[in-house]
């Protein structure tokens, strides 16, 4: 490790999932290199998985954050397209494989290969560390560049969220304008689909267990419709009423409502990951010819054209700025949902 | 009913399940309708469960059977395109609103006001009554050409369990040359996805629990290959190995592993109607951008279209063909999966 340069960090160091500065290395910036200096990383709920040891996959110490913004201050002889001081965008991904037919199609995330920005193994072997320091050192093919006209804060979590939603909703043709999107939970996936819907010129209804999430939707994200997902008298009412459906819920929950929502053709998509099985009627499938389909975040092409989406459609995340210090508490709120959307922190002002 | 005419079934008039000769009455061919003389039938598994009532819906007398083929004897006065002594088919639809947005897309099957064959309230109040017995008055719009080279017994029943292969191999895109087909399941349909998956050009791996059908499949059905499902090893291996899965199984079945066989982007559709949910893990659709749709049947221009295919392509089904009074027997073997592939009733020489 003599090519190596002192990075500064938050980490958690065992299942305690306390927040604590950290030192660490970092790789000198290679050929195909670029380094960013960051100045934003939201808080996605995975990284609170992560620090938990949620999934029992946790390499401590952790250094989560995996929407990341800055600006870029070294560049690899080999590499073109950034330049020292360009805007630059880390999300998920820090590798692939680059070379299979996934990598070459543009779809690094679903590549066998792929290293994710932290709690992954590196090409070179160590664990990734993530956005939650001072700097990262990242392949030039994993970063993107962020437009000049996006808030590099409010924009951030656009690497992560805004991409996880981005991408179905291209990939699964959720984009006619006119139609109606139903988006199924309203946290930080929820609120970028009713963003994204609406720049789509799609009607949208937030579908939610929460009433006083109505006001909300409607007022400040310009949602058309709400439905009370227990009020059954509501739900029957809507029944095919919804050509696509965003279901951003992470917890087991039903679906049979929801798939009874569309309209014959309808889709619907996954994107939250319940750690135990949903309950899948045949029935509302058969009679419908309604789909139902996953995606993970998305390739590195795909989220360049998203952030540039984002730049020409105004389009950041609404969130709540804080300290590096704030970080332990803002993990507490986030257990809670008591977050609208997303947690970034000022990593620039506040990390020293 | 002054304008009814005298036709002969056999029906099954109460839970005990048990067929027996039935007198009633059809409507007289009006201006929009074709009658047509039913030369043969098959034996559906729907048939079965209606006769049994085993989804409580049955209104007995049922006279069941809607995979008929035969010939037409009348034709009414606004009726283009058929003529006395044509070859007609006619499979679960017998009427629909024919307005709606999905009628005039050629989607009667997914219509709010869809009559089936048979059991089902038509237009006119009465209740249908299918194809086992000598002759049907419907609609036009609901009988099929069928073509000359194909033959009226093995081609029966492609008007129910054909079209349910057909359509959704055709929907969702499951017919690129070349592409790997996992059929899950080796019954009337299951076989089916064998015939078309080779005829569309593609690699097809029947999968099933039971072992001795790995000969059947590759021997007689012209399989590629087959996998055991009970066998973890096998299945391990195949993972991401598949594009397409048509999932024929209409019990209540594990799909975990099923959806681990399909590649990145892969699809699968379910075609049997478990009656009860099935577990639905949501990782290996994130993961793999993987996708689960329905599907029902079929409209009558994509069920015209299938007879026409099958009629290029020498595609009919592997059947056995009975006399109507071997029917309560048939139904007992059926219930055993004691036939290859299907049933299909000399209605023309047995019903007398």
């Amino acid at each position: 490790m003599d090519s190596a340069q002192q990075a500064l960090g938050w980490a958690v160091r065992d299942s305690s999932s306390l927040f604590s500065p950290f030192q660490f290395t970092r790789r000198e910036n290679g050929p195909e290199d670029v380094t960013i200096k960051i100045l934003y990383c939201g808080i996605c709920h995975t990284d609170l998985h992560h620090a938990r040891n949620a999934w029992g996959i946790s390499v401590y110490p952790v250094v989560p954050g995996h929407e990341i913004t800055g600006i870029v201050t070294a560049v690899g002889s080999n590499v073109k397209g950034f330049t020292v001081g360009d805007r630059a965008g880390v999300g998920c991904l820090a590798g692939a494989c680059n070379s299979c037919d996934l990598c070459q199609d543009g779809l690094e995330n679903y590549c066998d290969k792929y290293v994710f920005t932290y709690n992954s193994v590196d090409t070179d072997g160590t664990v990734t560390r993530g956005g939650y320091s001072n700097f990262i050192v990242i392949h030039n093919r994993y970063a993107v560049h962020f437009p000049e006209k996006l808030a590099m804060d409010a924009g951030a979590p656009l690497l992560c969220a805004g991409i996880t939603i981005y991408s179905p909703m291209k990939f699964y043709g959720m984009t006619e304008p006119g139609k109606r999107l139903g988006v199924v939970g309203l946290g930080g996936l929820g609120h970028m689909a009713v963003k994204f819907g609406k720049a789509f010129g799609l009607k949208v209804t937030v579908i939610s267990t929460s009433p006083h999430k109505e006001k909300e939707a409607k007022e400040c994200l310009g949602a058309d419709d709400f439905l009370l997902s227990k009020n059954e008298e509501q739900m029957q009412k809507a029944t095919k009423s919804m050509d696509y459906i965003v279901d951003t819920v992470s917890a087991v929950h039903p679906i049979f409502q929801l798939l009874n929502l569309l309209k014959v053709n309808g889709k619907m998509v996954l994107v939250g990951a319940p750690d135990k099985p949903l309950q899948l009627p045949a029935f509302p499938l058969l009679f419908g010819r309604r789909m139902i389909g996953g995606s993970m975040i998305g390739g590195m092409k795909e989220t360049q054209e998203m952030v540039d989406f984002c730049g020409e459609h105004n389009i950041t995340c609404d969130i709540e700025k804080i300290s590096i210090d704030y970080v332990n508490t803002a993990m507490e709120r986030l257990e809670k949902s008591d977050v609208k959307y997303r947690f970034v922190i000022d990593i620039g002002a506040t990390l020293k």
